[in-house]
């Protein structure tokens, strides 16, 4: 099974349905077929060959799910570019991968750097092409392109993962079509054969492990450029849209616009979201203003191409709800010491996995690869642990646990805690040194448009309701915190700024 | 991925939950799981090794599948025997596969023939063991038997299949495992996570396929050793069964039991059904008098592990009622002619499938196996047509086509007519030999209890139902038509007895 019998499938049962909004110009999926086809000609005939590395550095588009098809036809490895990087990221990821030609649209700019192996800039944006740059386009040359096995790389994928700083995961053919079946059965992605909304990131296997089975359905694609929570109620109204997977702060900022009530989101039926772990208040909040849509949670990382657990909406109600839900039919989950034994139902330790999901490796990182492997399991580098009915709460990060003495706290308990006064929009906890107790807490938070709350308010109420030694101790107001090009809140940029 | 997965998930998530009812003993995941790696170790004592064919000739028990589960840890190749077999068939299997053992329970007895392969005759009945016989038992030897890969063989399946006599399938791990995700998705199987009544027989891959993903949500097996409609209502109510899968024949023999409505069935959640076409006065019937049931329709075949279409629930009303449903997701079906050429939407053609659910081949049959496989698609044999929504009409087995004067008559499409007449319970159509058209059609029908109707009332009421050339030209009445171990209508035996 390789990733284009999504494609064909829409084709063959839904060639005139819509396939893709352009702006205002929609494509039936005939079309969008015939177009992916002549795009793989075109960049064939620019001499880029199976297995050439090219980088893609673009915000979501129409464009962008062209130029992924079209590389899937050609057997090129796409090599996704987050975002929100610097381009001294970007430049190591060409650097690192070789790629041989970089897209960008209007968002993005060429880095500086010297990268020999770079020998083609495509500008796919929508002004006058730069000069320099080759505009992107179609060609009518007829190349026969091989059928993709399901060993063929599909894509590198870069994270700075578990370990080791930036590196790219390589992602098969097989191992996105696993993800593709275990998504669409855990997740119900594809399932509505409406329209599905790119909300989250396209270069982010939350949003790009999900596609396939939205091309399977021969359902729509919508795109929202990056996010905005004004130009996500217009595009759900606008286009009926059925599903999309959010990360919680997209979700926070969609319900607290104050435009919210002015649209009709009754379309939404199914909302994927995951990413970062969602606070109690926000999910039940969610629950009640868009009760027509089904919750799925699903937890993952891109070395799982992403999904390893998921709760579904039966779920979202009880102590469940604040668990990342069970592991996923298709993949093997265990909760491990540092020897990789399990440990006892109820005890924390490490998440590792397995299953045809799993990445082929990091990209010219074979010492890497092997270790996070080891024995055939991926090692995921989280902390977490099972209750009796197979529930997994994911703790934290393993670097990211903070221990005020001897005692270990989780940061999304203590997340969780305060992001339920009412008072506050999000919030982060980050470990502080301490002269007596080795560590202490540090809240970083935003508070809610009009909202007030002192910093002595807030130690207070969280010490009216957790225990003392998982309570912050400080507390630092920002406007807003700075999140990744997922919508993450960056951690690290905290601890920076404010971690000492 | 290999099967196994299943069974590991089951213990670790629900090792305390009921695995398997045999008679009155419940055994919960973990015994179950203690007691399929003993009974491994039991075949590999008697000196079965990785590889070795086993056949089994039981009706479904408790015991079917603790052998089955055995034979996958142990790498054994299991060769499950059709239970309405003539021991000349089962001869010919266990020659045919070499099997070197042969499992049986008290319905059955060991072929006459010489068979010099086979030297275990294992009773694993409830009786005491005949001489000659080893007694089915369990082991503490500890062996270590390593884990299958996907590409291991899982079993033989024998078949007629569409051309060339009886044969063995060989289904891999990856196929039964590929088949398991497609079950899960498109006909629901699994996802009730409570109890699944084995009533199609265990050696059929309708319900052999279905297994799996039981097993993973830890549900419980519940088994009804031959069809019988008043024990099937019996074990429904007393298990609490909340899933099976049934043939049309066995659905229709429960509705029309005198008892029905004295048993309390508003556990069932889910019935897939398949195997052969269902008329529609009967599955409108099971939906209105199971109203807590979903339905879904499965079309497959055994080369295919088995599925390759399916019908949900909610396409149940309106025109696609009669039709196989569409393609399942990770399947790739195409309607072709006879150079493989894909016909018009609306025309007919053969059914060819591809995807991981394709078996490896025949058992020893290369030029057959080539010649079904070639170009790396199935070829079916059966006739069928999409809709403009790619709903699949299937038309029946090639052979299967009755042609009075130049006209194609494809079967289903008359049975389904007379079946709708309220005197008749079951009917099936056959050609005889015509001096004028070549060909003529014989309806073959019982009637329900008490019912009463003359040959010439029939056919009377189909020329003021249908057009005349598919109307039948006579009929034959039987107090039941003659079935196959699935439960399928023998038209083969109706053709030799009423053929002429």
């Amino acid at each position: 099974m390789n990733l284009l019998y999504c494609l064909r499938r829409a084709e063959q049962f839904h060639g005139s349905s819509v396939a893709s909004y352009s702006g205002d110009t929609a494509f039936t999926w005939a079309e969008f077929s015939r177009r992916v086809h002549r795009a793989a000609a075109f960049f064939r005939d620019l001499g880029i060959r199976k297995n050439d590395r090219v980088a893609v550095w673009m915000l979501n588009s129409h464009e962008y799910l062209e130029i992924y098809y079209a590389s899937l036809i050609a057997g090129i490895i796409v090599v996704p570019l987050n975002t929100r990087w610097h381009e001294n990221d970007a430049a190591f990821a060409l650097a690192d991968s070789e790629s041989c030609a970089l897209i960008l649209d209007d968002a993005f700019s060429p880095p500086s750097a010297s990268l020999p192996a770079l020998r083609r800039i495509i500008y796919a944006g929508r002004r006058a092409c730069p000069a320099g740059m080759i505009p992107y386009g179609y060609s009518d040359t007829g190349h026969c392109f091989d059928e993709p096995s399901p060993e063929d790389t599909v894509g590198l994928f870069y994270t700075s993962g578990t370990t080791g700083g930036p590196k790219g995961v390589i992602l098969s053919h097989a191992n996105l079509w696993a993800n593709t079946m275990n998504m669409a059965l855990a997740l119900s992605v594809g399932q509505t054969r409406g329209a599905w909304l790119h909300a989250a990131p396209m270069f982010h296997l939350a949003d790009l492990g999900a596609l396939h089975s939205i091309t399977a359905s021969g359902a729509t694609h919508a795109y929202l450029p990056s996010f905005q929570s004004e130009a996500f109620l217009q595009i759900v109204e606008r286009f009926r849209v059925t599903e999309t997977l959010l990360v919680p702060t997209m979700l926070s900022l969609v319900l607290n616009h104050p435009s919210f009530a002015r649209y009709d989101l009754s379309s939404l039926q199914t909302i994927a979201y995951g990413a970062s772990p969602m606070p109690l208040p926000l999910i039940e909040e969610a629950m009640s203003r868009l009760p027509h849509a089904r919750f799925h949670q699903g937890y993952g990382m891109t070395e799982t191409s992403p999904l390893l657990t998921a709760l579904d909406h039966e779920n979202h109600s009880g102590p469940t709800v604040t668990s990342a839900g069970r592991p996923v039919l298709g993949v093997e989950v265990r909760i491990v010491d540092g020897e990789d034994r399990d440990v006892p139902t109820g005890h924390s330790g490490e998440v590792i996995a397995r299953g045809a999901n799993v990445m082929q490796g990091y990209w010219k990182r074979p010492e890497i690869t092997a270790h996070v492997l080891r024995g055939g399991w991926m090692h995921t580098g989280d902390i977490g642990r099972f209750d009796e009915n197979g529930f997994v709460t994911i703790l934290d990060r393993a670097k990211d646990m903070i221990k005020p003495g001897s005692e270990n706290v989780y940061s999304p308990e203590v997340e969780s805690m305060i992001a339920a006064h009412p008072a506050v929009l999000e919030a982060a906890v980050i470990g502080v040194p301490d002269p007596k107790w080795g560590e202490a807490i540090r809240a970083v938070v935003s508070l809610r448009p009009s909202a007030a709350l002192s910093e002595a308010d807030l130690i207070l109420w969280c010490r009216g309701r957790m225990t003392h030694f998982k309570c912050p101790t400080s507390v630092v107001f920002l406007d807003a915190l700075p999140k990744s090009g997922t919508g993450k809140i960056q951690k690290n940029v905290l601890r920076e700024l404010y971690g000492r």
